[in-house]
C-alpha cells in the first residue's frame, strides 16, 4: 500500500483547520503592520541557493537536474529566495520593502521528533530602512500577534554588536568571535560554569571569560538597542514584555545589530521565533546593499504551543450544528430544502450526502464528526412540514417545525 | 543577477494579495458545505505518480532521486495523492468523506502563456458516496461560490454514461468510445461539421455520426442526472444556471457519471472549471473501491476573470488609509506614539519605517503605495498635540487633533 515519505505529513481536518487558522491570523496581523505578501517559486537555480547556509546545508538541499539539463533546488529557506526577489525587482518594488512570506521549504534532513523534511516557514522583514523604526516595527508585530491570541510572552532582545565588543573588549581574539558566540549562545540551556568550560577548551583564558562574564553583569542596553526599545514601547509593546539579555547570542552569524528570541512562559517547549537586524546579509546573498531587519516565527512549535496552551478556536474541528439526514430517496428534496434553507437563516448545517445509507449510519456519521444534533424527517413529516430535531448526546427526539430549529440553534 | 526559473513566478504585492483573498473565498464557502481542508506532502514516492496520467504526462513529473537512493516526485495534481490519503486512513477517514484541497502542482511543461510549470490547484471531493445528493451537493458549492462573488455563471451538465449510450446506440465501436468522446470534446471549439469530418477520419461511417447527432438533438437528461440536477435546484441553485448540453464530453477518461463545466457568460477566457463523477478512479489508482464525485476550479484562469470582471475587493491593493512620517529622530516617539493610538482606534495606519528619510522620500512613498494621507509632526506639533494632516492628491494640509483625524478617517 503507498504510504507517505519519511519525514512528510499529510495534514487532514483538524490538523489542516488550525495550520489554516493560525495563517489566517498571522496575515491579518501583519498587514494591519503594513507588511505585505510575497510568494516565490518552490524551484530555483540550484546556484541561487549553494553556499549560502554554509557547507553542512548544502547537503541538506533537494537538487536535482531538471529535463532542460539545469541544475534546480527546492527552497531550503525563504530569506534567500527574499533576497532574489529584491535584486531581481530592485527598480519596482518600494522602499522600505516590508513583506510577509508563509510558504513550505524542504530540508532532507535525518526526520526525528519536531524535525520534518517539509515545513513551512513564517517570517517578516523590513528592507531598507536602518534602526530604530524598522526595528521596533519588527518587535510591536510580534507583540500585536501574541497579545491578539491571548499569551503571554517575552520577547529576549540583545544587541550583537555591543555582544561583539563585549567579546573584543575581554581580549578575545578576533577571528574566535562567532566560535565564542556559538558556545556564548548555549546559555540557556547549560550552566555558566559548563559555557566557561567550552570557552576555556576554545582557547579563551581565565581571564578573558571573567572578564567577558563581568561585563554581561553590569550590561546596560547600548543607546541603540534602547532607542528601539523606546520606540517598541511607543508602539504598544508592554515595557514588561522585553526583557534585556546581555548573553543573547542567536546562532546564525549574519545578525548586526538588535537580536531577539520569543519565549512563552506558560510553554515549556522552547523558542516559538526570533530574528534581529543583518545588515550585510543581502548584500552578501545577491549583491544588493541594503539593510534589512527581521524575524521568522516557529510555526510547527506555535501550533504545538497553541494546542498546549488550548489557545485555537474551540469549534475549529467542526462547527456544524445540524446533520440533517436522509429518510429515503423520495425525501431528497424535503432534506435539501430543509438545509437550505436552515443555511440562509444562518445555521450551520449540512446535508448527509447519500441517500441510499441507513439512517443508524448517517447518526453514527454525525457523532463521528461531534455534530450535536441530527435532523430526521420521513413521509409523515414532509406532509406536515415538521421534522425530527435528535439530541445526538442524550438521543432526545422532538417534533418542530423549521423556524423552531433555527430558535434553537441560535 | 539571479532570475526567477522560466515557467515560475514570483508573487509580489497585490498579486499575492489577491491570491491569497481568493482562497479565504473558496475556504469559506467549502467549509459552510463541510467540506474540510486537506494537505498532501509536496514529495511522494515517485511510483505513486507513474502511470497514473498516461505515458504523455510522465515525461511532465519532475522526479528525481534523493539522498536515500528512493525516488522521489513533485505533487503532478491533488487527486492521486487523495486517493493515497484515502487508501492509507481508511480505517480512521469519516465516510462520505468531504475534502478540499489548494496545494501548488508541477508540470515540466513547455512554458507559455497561461501555462506555468508551478501553479495552484484548488478541488472539491465527496467520496464514498452515490448520486445524486453528492454530486449535487458540489453543483450547489460551486453555484454559492460564483453567487458570492457575484459573477453570473453557468454549469453546462451531461451525464457520461448516457454519453456512451449514444455512441454505442449509433452503431459505433466500443472501442472507438474515448476517441470519439475527445473528438465530440471540442464541439465548443469547432463547428459540427468539422467534428463530423474529424469522426468520419477516426472511421466513424456518416450513418454513424447522423444516427448520433440526432440522438444529441432530441436528449433530455438520463433519469440520474435529472434528479441530480433536482436535487441541487432544491439545494438553492436556480434552475436557469444548469443547462443541460448533451454533446458535453470533458477530456478525461475517468468519468462515470454527472459531468460538467463552469462558464462564465461575461468572461472570454474560457471554462474556469470543472469536474464530474469517477466511481473507479480510485480502486484503479490505489485499489480502494469507493465512489468519488468531484471538481476542480481553474485557479490562475480565475484570477484572471475577477481581474478582468472586477471583482476583487477595491481595497485589496492597501488599505492603509494614513502614513505617519517621521519629522526626524526627535519626533519618533511622537509619531510611534500617533501611530498606535490611531490603530486603536480603528484607523489603518502604517508608520514610516526610517527615520533617517528626508520627509520627501516619506511623502513619495505613501503617493507610490496610494495612501491617500499623510500626517506630518514636528517639534511645534508635538507641543500642542497636534498634527498637520496632509491630502496627497491634492497637496492641501489641515492642523488637526489625534480625535479630528479618527473623525475624519471614519
Amino acid at each position: 500500500m503507498y504510504q507517505t515519505l519519511k519525514g512528510f505529513r499529510d495534514f487532514i481536518g483538524i490538523d489542516a483547520r488550525r495550520r489554516a487558522w493560525l495563517i489566517s491570523q498571522f496575515r491579518e496581523v501583519f498587514e494591519t503592520n503594513a507588511f505585505e505578501p510575497l510568494e516565490t517559486p518552490s524551484l530555483e537555480y540550484e546556484e541561487l541557493l549553494l553556499g549560502k547556509y554554509g557547507e553542512e546545508a548544502n547537503k541538506l538541499i533537494y537538487g536535482f537536474e531538471d529535463r532542460g539539463g539545469r541544475r534546480i533546488a527546492l527552497r531550503y529557506d525563504q530569506t534567500v529566495p527574499t533576497a532574489r526577489v529584491i535584486s531581481q525587482y530592485r527598480n519596482d518594488l518600494i522602499f522600505p520593502y516590508k513583506r510577509y512570506q508563509i510558504q513550505p521549504v524542504w530540508r532532507a534532513d535525518k526526520p526525528q521528533k519536531g524535525r520534518y523534511r517539509e515545513f513551512t516557514q513564517c517570517d517578516i522583514d523590513v528592507v531598507g530602512a536602518t534602526a530604530p523604526v524598522a526595528d521596533a516595527q519588527v518587535l510591536a508585530t510580534v507583540s500585536q500577534f501574541f497579545t491578539r491570541l491571548n499569551i503571554p510572552f517575552v520577547l529576549k532582545v540583545n544587541d550583537r554588536s555591543q555582544l561583539i565588543e563585549s567579546i573584543t573588549s575581554a581580549g578575545i581574539a578576533t577571528d574566535m568571535i562567532f566560535s565564542v558566540i556559538q558556545t556564548i549562545d548555549k546559555l540557556d540551556k547549560k550552566s555558566s560554569d559548563e559555557v566557561i568550560a567550552e570557552l576555556r577548551e576554545k582557547g579563551v583564558s581565565a581571564g578573558q571569560a571573567a572578564k567577558l562574564f563581568a561585563s554581561f553583569q553590569n550590561a546596560i542596553p547600548s543607546t541603540s538597542l534602547q532607542a528601539i526599545i523606546d520606540t517598541a514601547v511607543s508602539l504598544g509593546v508592554r515595557k514588561a514584555m522585553m526583557e534585556f539579555v546581555p548573553t543573547l547570542a542567536r546562532g546564525l552569524d549574519y545578525y548586526t545589530g538588535m537580536i531577539f528570541e520569543i519565549i512563552l512562559p506558560e510553554y515549556a517547549g522552547g523558542s516559538v521565533g526570533g530574528g534581529g537586524r543583518y545588515d550585510n546579509l543581502v548584500k552578501d546573498l545577491v549583491g544588493y546593499d541594503t539593510p534589512a531587519v527581521g524575524m521568522a516565527f516557529g510555526f510547527d512549535r506555535l501550533i504545538d504551543a497553541l494546542v498546549d496552551l488550548d489557545k485555537f478556536p474551540k469549534d475549529l474541528g467542526s462547527s456544524t450544528q445540524v446533520l440533517v439526514t436522509i429518510f429515503g430517496p423520495e425525501q431528497i428534496a424535503y432534506s435539501a430544502r430543509t438545509c437550505r434553507d436552515l443555511r440562509d437563516k444562518g445555521v450551520s448545517v449540512e446535508l448527509y450526502a447519500d441517500s441510499t445509507r441507513k439512517l443508524e449510519a448517517q447518526l453514527k456519521y454525525a457523532i463521528a464528526k461531534n455534530i450535536p444534533y441530527a435532523i430526521v424527517a420521513g413521509p409523515e413529516e414532509e406532509a406536515s412540514k415538521t421534522m425530527q430535531l435528535k439530541n445526538l448526546s442524550n438521543r432526545s427526539q422532538i417534533t418542530v417545525t423549521l423556524e423552531e430549529v433555527v430558535e434553537k440553534m441560535r
